[in-house]
């Protein structure tokens, strides 16, 4: 059995329990290997511990505040090339024409993605991957969507898969209605039918080779229609794979309520967001995963609906939607910043987003709170409350990561 | 004499030249201690450098880009206590005068910067200094303002003269008339006046002690008229000092023309500018001062007039205008992102404005550039483009600062 390790002199935002942050002042927590054996006061140690314990280590956190690890649940981390000329040239007065001759778009990210190697896409994501750990990453989710055949589909994933060896837990998600591939670009929209079909016949293999965690497409007028999804949604369900979807982006298209017809994960982006897809949500318990980052970039104006999200009682979560078009955010605090700017989420919601909800949102139960029996994954941080962590835009709070138990930076 | 250096395999943006950028691909840099004595194509420096030059040391810096130093040209970076738990309050939907109630605000800071000693002031300012540095950061300006009595804001001033200790070179600017201070607070705006009085009879004893470059002031209806601004330029134009201005930040108080006026360095925020004012600043060579962080973190809609101050060929200059309440900003990268993102300037421009137009706000033409004869203050980036240093949001792009010709990290 392996020994424990107490974290002592710790102030935690558990993320459970009923009071505001699930906070605990003078707490302390007691991990054995990668799994949280009990957290609490340091004063109920003793009662609460089977007496005989054998503590091996123990470590004073000196006063620092403690979070659950961060998870990012929504990320399209690997591809290849980046588009800082076509955020350039589109900030020069560039035009979607010009850009899209220029090679610019979804398209350039393809075509790079295509290009590269299962190597140098492992080698951008994990320096991309270094920056979102920096700030206390544990867990993310990534998704494939710029391979668009089963080839490239399939080496996304596995690049996602060989990211899990460099301190983080990954999950994946297939993305193949993500856009239409070049290949099947064609006059009328049969073509776009023959490309769904293909990736529902690309599915099972990907699933049989281990790659697919979950299922996810774009729904969206420049994207999928509703009926495409709704027949690559059956085809995860015969196959066991959760689903989760890009909705109520640009408009409604009713996706939400699509995705909660089918017990989803997640309906994710929702500034176009009906009344009727937030009840659905509701009744479903599909997460609502709000994307401050494309908002931003975006310049968004229409908001999501976060007071009736609120009310109806759906859990938002946040993340990153690391991307290289419209989302090329390499900071999980700066999502917590921009939630609470733009959307007005208060820094507990913003942060219970890139927590709980965010384990939630991946239908994780063992992370994403500070509890007995979860994950040991945590991060100790540099302010007087973990409100701070919303409140200023960079600086490096993090003070050590956690992760299976295991801290990155060496305890006394 | 001191020795030279020679830092080649660099591209360089050196934003001098008619060049975007001012860019020359395969350069180099020659430094002798604190200055840049030969910047070209690393081919030309045989022909450009006297024969016999003893370069005694020589780093490659591997194709890395190269910029000049960043320089951070209005900042409120000394204070004590910081507001997160008021950016709480309101995000939980607390209405002015509860968060007065609650002790926040202005008057929050100047109790905590008055309550503090200076050793406390810059332990708190330094660390945050550090957040700054570590994003390319090598000239700030600090700004007085939150003590609002001679004792406090020198004991302000003396601790951002101390930051000069730290590996930047520090600007300072008084700014008592930035707030009413509470003890002379009255029902009648004599009171205002009998401040006003106060000040311009501080202002000579700071500037003998040492502690003043310059001489600010918040010119808004919430603020100080320009009528009693221009009492205070003219202390300032008798003492020699230049001056600045937070001008048009909320409405159009015309203080930009009244800085133009006095010749001064720059004038800020200018969100409610006018063509009048765009044409005094023009005239009279003012630095457009932008501060996108503000304006992201007030969500404003009214955009600074970026076209009209580009026909004017007004330089655009940017900064973090770091301070507890409006912009607690703790990134140099932010500013570039935000400025895109929000005022559509372009990558170009956006590090122009933290480069050679930060130092003209400064009346500083010793930097901003890289180009002979500057302070070798440098830094060197992870980057494939210095557009990218724009697009991003988070990550280290920061692979080593130069301050004064000494590397942070050392090099080969
Ligand atoms: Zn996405
Ligand atoms: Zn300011």
């Amino acid at each position: 059995m392996k020994a424990l390790t107490l974290w002592r002199d710790a102030r935690l935002a558990t993320f459970h329990g009923d009071q505001p942050w699930g906070a605990i002042e003078d707490g302390a927590l007691l991990t054995r290997g990668e799994q949280i054996e009990w957290v609490g006061r340091l004063v109920d140690l003793p009662a609460d511990v089977p007496a005989g314990l054998d503590i091996q280590r123990e470590h004073s956190l000196q006063g620092a505040w403690v979070t659950p690890g961060l998870i990012d649940a929504h990320t399209h981390l690997v591809y290849g090339g980046q588009r800082a000329h076509e955020f350039e040239l589109r900030l020069q007065g560039a035009g979607y024409e010009e850009i899209a001759r220029a090679g610019g778009g979804i398209r350039s990210t393809v075509a790079h993605t295509r290009a590269a190697s299962e190597a140098e896409l492992l080698a951008s994501a994990r320096h991309r991957l270094e920056a979102l750990k920096a700030e206390g990453l544990t867990t993310v989710e990534i998704k494939s969507g710029y391979g668009l055949s089963r080839e490239h589909e399939a080496k996304m994933l596995r690049v996602a898969r060989r990211l899990s060896a460099h301190g983080v837990q990954v999950r994946t998600s297939y993305l193949g209605l993500h856009a239409l591939p070049p290949e099947f670009e064609g006059p009328t929209g049969a073509n776009v039918d023959a490309y769904v079909d293909a990736c529902l016949d690309d599915l099972p293999a990907l699933q049989a080779e281990g790659l697919v965690d979950a299922v996810d497409a774009f729904c969206e007028t420049i994207g999928f229609t509703p009926a495409q999804v709704e027949r690559l949604f059956q085809r995860a369900q015969q196959l066991g794979l959760p689903v989760k979807l890009h909705a109520e982006q640009l408009s409604d298209q009713g996706g939400s309520q699509l995705t909660a017809r089918f017990g989803g994960l997640s309906a994710d982006h929702l500034e176009w967001l009906s009344p009727e897809g937030v009840a659905a949500m509701a009744q479903a318990g599909t997460v609502a995963m709000l994307l401050p980052g494309a908002y931003h970039c975006l310049r968004e104006t229409k908001l999501p609906p976060i007071a009736a999200l609120r009310a109806a009682g759906v859990p938002m979560a946040l993340s990153t939607d690391h991307n290289p078009g419209t989302s090329p955010l390499l900071s999980m605090l700066a999502v917590l910043q921009l939630a609470c700017i733009h959307f007005r989420m208060t820094p507990e919601e913003a942060l219970r987003g890139l927590t709980v909800n965010a384990a939630r949102a991946l239908g994780l139960k063992d992370r994403g709170q500070l509890v007995a029996g979860q994950r040991a994954d945590f991060c100790v941080w540099g302010v007087d409350h973990p409100r701070e962590l919303s409140y200023w835009l960079g600086g490096r709070p993090l003070i050590n990561r956690i992760f299976g138990g295991a801290p990155d930076k060496e305890l006394k």
